[in-house]
């Protein structure tokens, strides 16, 4: 394999891939792995001959990977997730080819799962035996579930205001669970710095490596589709390296003549913290931080998205866009999912809400073959169903046939 | 194919496939699909023509399911689960090979969906455009979920008791959610007959072609470990209908000569509502419904299982085994599971309190390979979190270095 470096996304400034500090001395933009081309594994697996089943990412797309050694060990079988025609939502957005990208099937129930497994083989390569993250919510569940596989010790950062439902499916995983008072912002750039200090990995959303392990998504579905590429992959986004990782797979394939041309991204955020948007609208270079961000749930509300600026650069180099929808419209797309089986957290239901506005203004045509990216399970954050108003029906043992023929007859 | 009958699991009488009513005429016993030779396609896709990804259980293994069409848009791509190999649990339960089949990453997020998809088919062949299910957890969400994608309407008898947090999950699917007072028990047989009178195809657990879901999971089982079989196969079990099914797989694969021996099938139950258990310990040849079963998940403690006499039956036939754990060895499993990175819900993790007992009884030896199936997640029942006392540290931005030093000094 040909030797790759860290790019930097900002100045270009090369770095080795043995460094930790995720972002450049000069620019402080965040760094990037060099554009890797490599071949799809259909044999190798971890733990049988049978190559059809049990393969994980760092199997099948092992060579796209500049990973001096991979620890399969560690894998919870990440990835391969299903790719699902929709039925009843392709009328009711007037779309004929609408698929759903069901990440809600990983190992901790969010595409953080691939990000995570990727990056804990640079710190595993790197020597480390202490990991971290800043995060509140589908990270912070990954990287204790990974760190607790890999029996490493694994610090959690959370805001003190974090509420304790949200917490415990966290702690099941027996890390290190520090809630820090002040700015939350914050946290994440001394995150970098103590990280450094005291020989922890952060695994934070903008690492390179766990961006990297956003790209087999995109390998994924060129594959589910037969290489027959969607004109648009819509996804929601909050800090910015989902999508980062979605767009540089989508590159790789097409640097290595698997696909012949790139989709369009659409950027999904909600109103109420919509900093990458709002750069994107006013042609700014950089983000500005959302002051008092309101949105109905936290995983797609983040404030000051390290990967901000870079994403707005590649969105604007790759003819992709950002657009915004309401709380309302995030848990009307709930619903509108769950038509089809898949309950998603409202964060993840944004990009169907994002496909029906750019439908009605016929951005998208019907014609056009849509992915939708559907990011954590709905399981995450049941507390919002509290929003929904829902009917349901009594009766006694004795009275329910009538209560059904009753129902029938309506 | 040959054309194949339900057979009684009792008497032996032979019934038609169109047949609904899941139980013997005569001795009031479940019915079962005939034994199916098959083949393993490598090739068939639902959506595409690349087999390795997205192949749904139905795409694979058709060839074992008797049905006369099989309709893939009703698919959310179940099944095909990860089987991990154990890191830390392997010490800690001087165990050398333990794998886990990770159930909790269907699209519902339990085995369920696999007895589903399958039932779903035999109902939408029969003509029927009604289905339902008798059930307050795992089956209820499931079926709700499939009926939404076939767009059916679809019927959830729950009993009146059952807190709103436990049927929110269900509802955002919206079915038709019948909360009905009277015995749970009666419920189940009260359905069977209220689905011929009305024309609902009632998905319980114990309905055939349910029951050929679970087949599926061994299939995967033996493709996922090369054809070498393990010596034990652990199943939490209530209904008893998951644990037929996988007892069917492993028999199908093993008369069509795919693997050369039988896995040791064991079922466990909780102390607090183990009637399989205690007919097995007695010898008896039906079960007694449990007067006040008291146990900490609900999802395994049905008082009256529908196939346990079956159950009995193929345990007796096949060499399987019975043995029941307590609440409190539910709860450490569950901690336990989480350092492999699985976090499952308490009735779950009882495969794997299982495993620790027998292994330490000396039934279990430490060089056999045991397949313990995790049936489902633990955000299903996040409540029980409350059990559990986890530790967690605070400090403020100013004082987080000093923490974390302090911490790894320890």
């Amino acid at each position: 394999m040909e030797k790759k470096n860290f790019l930097c996304t900002g100045c270009q400034k090369k770095y080795p891939l043995d460094r930790t500090f995720p972002r450049c001395d000069d620019c402080f933009e965040p760094l990037e792995v060099e554009i890797t081309q490599g071949e799809i594994s259909k044999k190798r697996n971890y733990i049988s001959n049978n190559y059809t089943l049990n393969q994980n990412i760092l199997d099948r797309y092992a060579s796209f990977y500049p990973l001096s050694r991979i620890n399969h060990k560690l894998s919870l079988r990440e990835g391969f997730t299903p790719l699902i025609p929709t039925n009843q939502l392709s009328s009711i957005l007037d779309l004929d080819n609408l698929y759903l990208k069901n990440e809600t099937v990983n190992p901790t129930w969010s595409f953080k799962d691939r990000g995570t497994f990727v990056c804990l083989q640079h710190a595993k390569n790197l020597g480390y035996t202490r990991i971290g993250t800043v995060s509140s919510g589908n990270m912070a569940v990954s990287v204790a579930a990974y760190g607790a596989r890999a029996n490493m010790q694994t610090f959690i950062l959370v805001s003190s205001d974090m509420p304790l439902e949200k917490i415990q499916p966290i702690l099941i995983y027996n890390p290190v669970l520090i809630k820090v008072k002040g700015d939350y912002g914050q946290l994440y750039y001394e995150s970098l710095k103590i990280g450094q200090e005291t020989g922890i990995y952060f695994l934070n959303s903008d690492v390179p490596f766990r961006v990297e392990g956003s790209k087999s998504i995109s390998f994924e579905i060129c594959e589910q589709l037969g290489y027959d590429v969607p004109e648009y992959v819509v996804i929601p986004t909050s800090s910015g390296g989902n999508s980062r990782g979605i767009i540089k797979g989508f590159l790789e394939f097409y640097q290595q003549g698997l696909i012949n041309r790139l989709p369009r991204i659409i950027c999904v955020q909600l109103e109420g913290c919509a900093p990458i948007y709002q750069a994107w609208k006013n042609k700014d270079e950089k983000i500005s931080p959302v002051q008092e961000p309101k949105a109905i749930d936290h995983a797609i509300a983040n404030p000051y998205p390290p990967s901000g600026n870079e994403l707005l650069r590649k969105l604007r180099m790759y003819d992709g866009m950002v657009t915004t929808v309401s709380d309302n419209e995030a848990l009307e797309s709930q619903v509108l999912l769950a038509k089809e089986g898949i309950f998603a957290q409202p964060a993840a239901a944004v990009s169907i809400a994002a496909i029906k506005k750019l439908r009605a203004n016929g951005i998208i045509d019907k014609k056009n073959k849509c992915v939708a990216i559907i990011t954590g399970s709905g399981l995450k954050y049941s507390g919002i169903l509290n929003k929904h108003s829902f009917g349901s029906e009594t009766c006694t043992l004795k009275t329910m046939k009538e209560k059904i023929v009753s129902i029938l007859e309506k």
